[in-house]
């Protein structure tokens, strides 16, 4: 098959490598009919998780059609359509039924995710069926729902949020799609005041759009102190980090109320842990991988009602062919999140 | 007045000092009536938080009589009996609403406690008033309230227990008197099984007595091994981090299940946070100084309705005057927790 594949430092192309094929009973195998780049992808493409020594296939975001099954799946059949969370699980063991499907004892991957097929382990537990084929208005909001949108509600659930909580002020610390999808969830459960913390006068835009009352622009101190501002001094009673990095941790645990949470779901990359921080105010760090599958039935409830519009992010739209282009385009900035089609 | 004073590294003396005085309309003076030593007094007389430079008061746990009290304090006057939580507070502040009296924007703290007489800033928002003299069976457990018990206390609600929640397995890490008293909370707050990691035969002892229902002895990888083999594999649903070291934090981190929270309240001292460990489980870390003022009217009921005797960590019981005897008996750990008569 066709796939974008990896060969080395800000080196994408689309060439051909072996089709998945099913070697477990509960193996499936999805035709993908519509893919996007995320920034995790970037850390890759630019080097920042080590050196890529040899060609290999990119990308963990997609939607297909079922087109292969195990002898032992029981749930979807060829020609499903499906949403294919990002981090598969066999939704059954103990940490799938505590609701971290992403610690799952045999978790797994979508690899080939902007390739023409893609493999999914334990398909009965990961996949999410669809009654029809999306349509393409939903299209985009669906694409969000395998990653982004479920990583940016899982950093406001990790954070404390409820919807049986409303209330209270949420501060954003990151504007790329999933911070964004966190201003959309913090929004969407309920917070009163939510706060983007955002330079870029698109990204503000659109976090506008998800739902945030206040934009911060500035960043460090200065940045801080507008929160405290806005917060009466008191800091946030919830506080999504959706960077990863370790100015954006000291930002978060700054700005959180005493007693908040950090919910965290930026990869950390060189974040060094102030943990007398957390000591003197109280405030808790949690998150990691989002358990995507945790959240689909709501997600998809809340984008089929018209509720949320996640696939707003998607500001830049190529054919797959072209995922080289969009990298790029990420990686400068010049683009929040690209879909590509096929 | 007369206070246990500390001069040096490992040198205690019980000398004269100036007496406490109302210098704020919110300020109360008690006159000690029972004292203790904290576990973490001990960091001072090791040497572990710099080096004394200048002889002073030690010592933040006690009980007494209202001795005086300042301009605008109503809830309590001269002659009454009270609880004195190590941590002052308004009680009235953000902070303190949202149950984090620890990180009260005017927080103070008891630093003569181990002496005649102890200042108490907001004493309304501070000092919980007894109906009576404590009888002499119960001064022990009140004492612990106001810090040991209470830590531990909170070690266990930081990990996210609940008495509405009950079941599900805790693990303890340190057996000092307030990894003691989390074992007791564990059990009182309804965990179905609480792991004791102890070495020390009569801690393990008292730990059972607490509600302990396995004690681990093995330390490091062997240690996390029997964990994992008393859950099944699966890791705990509640750690309480009693220690503050980094070998207790990474073993607290690595027996907890997917999307638990170590609960830590031991003062951290060199803990390095092995952010990725918590990035792959979604396992949270939440805690600190624990908000005494929050915690006191419960656990006065349950001292008082007999449900629970913390006071049992008291092993050894001096005068005042021979305080430096009982540091030197919990430093070399012949004895758990030293009480101090008036």
């Amino acid at each position: 098959m066709l796939a974008t594949t990896i060969h080395g430092l800000k080196d994408i192309r689309y060439t051909e490598v072996p089709d998945p094929v099913i070697t477990r009973p509960t193996d499936a195998v999805v035709k993908v009919t519509a893919s996007c780049i995320c920034g995790s992808d970037l850390w890759n493409y630019r080097g920042e998780n080590g050196e890529i020594t040899s060609p290999r296939t990119i990308g963990h975001e997609c939607l297909g059609i079922v087109e292969a099954v195990g002898a032992e799946v029981t749930t979807v059949a060829p020609g499903d359509h499906v949403i294919v969370p990002f981090d598969h699980c066999d939704n059954t063991c103990p940490a799938c039924v505590a609701g971290y499907q992403s610690a799952c004892v045999d978790r797994g991957f979508t690899v080939s995710g902007q390739g023409e097929y893609a493999l999914v382990n334990h398909a009965d537990g990961s996949l999410v069926k669809l009654e029809d084929a999306p349509d393409d208005a939903q299209l985009p909001d669906l694409l969000t729902l395998t990653d982004v949108m479920a990583t940016g509600w899982h950093a406001a659930i990790m954070s404390g949020m409820s919807t049986t909580r409303p209330g209270g002020t949420a501060v954003v610390v990151g504007d790329g799609a999933v911070g964004l999808c966190g201003v959309l969830a913090a929004s969407v459960l309920g917070a009163e005041r939510v706060v983007a913390m955002s330079r870029h006068e698109p990204r503000q835009e659109l976090a506008r759009t998800f739902g945030a009352t206040d934009v911060v622009a500035a960043r460090g101190a200065e940045g801080e102190a507008a929160i405290a501002e806005i917060t009466g001094g008191v800091g946030a009673d919830y506080v999504l980090e959706c960077v990863g990095t370790d100015q954006a941790m000291r930002t978060a645990l700054a700005v959180a109320r005493a007693g908040a949470t950090v919910g965290f779901v930026g990869v950390p990359h060189g974040i060094e842990v102030p943990i007398r921080v957390l000591f003197d105010k109280n405030v808790g760090l949690k998150g990691g991988m989002a358990p995507v599958r945790r959240y689909l039935p709501e997600l998809l409830d809340l984008v089929q009602q018209g509720r949320i519009n996640p696939g707003l992010v998607f500001d830049q739209t190529l054919p797959v062919e072209k995922a080289a282009e969009g990298y790029r385009a990420m990686d400068e900035r010049t683009a929040i999140k690209v879909r590509l089609t096929y």
